[in-house]
């Protein structure tokens, strides 16, 4: 068992198109996850991820903040305690539309 | 794009020899996830999860509550922001250690 506290990852800033944000890798290939890999995001207020898509999915939780959720179908308000699946090919992106961090993790799936 | 909060997921109880433990499934096969699951867990104060072992990974972040984690190691010490990756075959297992629940998220591969 591997165990050590989110503060103890590097907090990296995601490139432009990405606005504000930053990314802690939590989990994956390094640390020995065979199937998928844990990400902790921090928004900024103002912030937000591209507008987007991919083959893969995201399974994505709230932990902090107020946000919306953007896909095709419109914008959803979210915060802490959502939950959300981004399909294959969905495109979305999530913008922070508070006055603090927007944080959640997200959860993809290993390249193999 | 599918969204929803934690409290729609029914809560389930856990059966022995799981102790004062609930889960919410709230991602999985169910709603369409390709490759993994992600659980929502809530252990009630005293309460424990099995020390037990299995194939499959976890990967754990804690959201609330003060605990330990139980693994052939030892303890150690989880509360809010604590991550684990319990491997392949790792005996683990986590008691609330203190007067609030102990919330976590526990995500698995699904079975194929």
């Amino acid at each position: 068992m591997k165990h050590f506290h989110y503060t103890e990852v590097e907090n990296l800033d995601v490139p432009a198109p990405a606005n504000k944000v930053k990314i802690r890798w939590l989990i994956n290939e390094k640390n020995g996850a065979p199937n998928f890999a844990m990400r902790r995001f921090e928004v900024a207020p103002g912030g937000s991820t591209p507008y987007h898509t991919h083959e893969w999915e995201h399974e994505v939780y709230v932990l902090e903040g107020d946000a919306v959720a953007v896909s095709k179908n419109g914008e959803t308000r979210i915060g802490p305690g959502s939950v959300l699946l981004v399909e294959s090919n969905d495109v979305h992106n999530f913008k922070n539309t508070g006055d603090r961090p927007l944080v959640f993790l997200c959860l993809i799936p290993l390249q193999k």
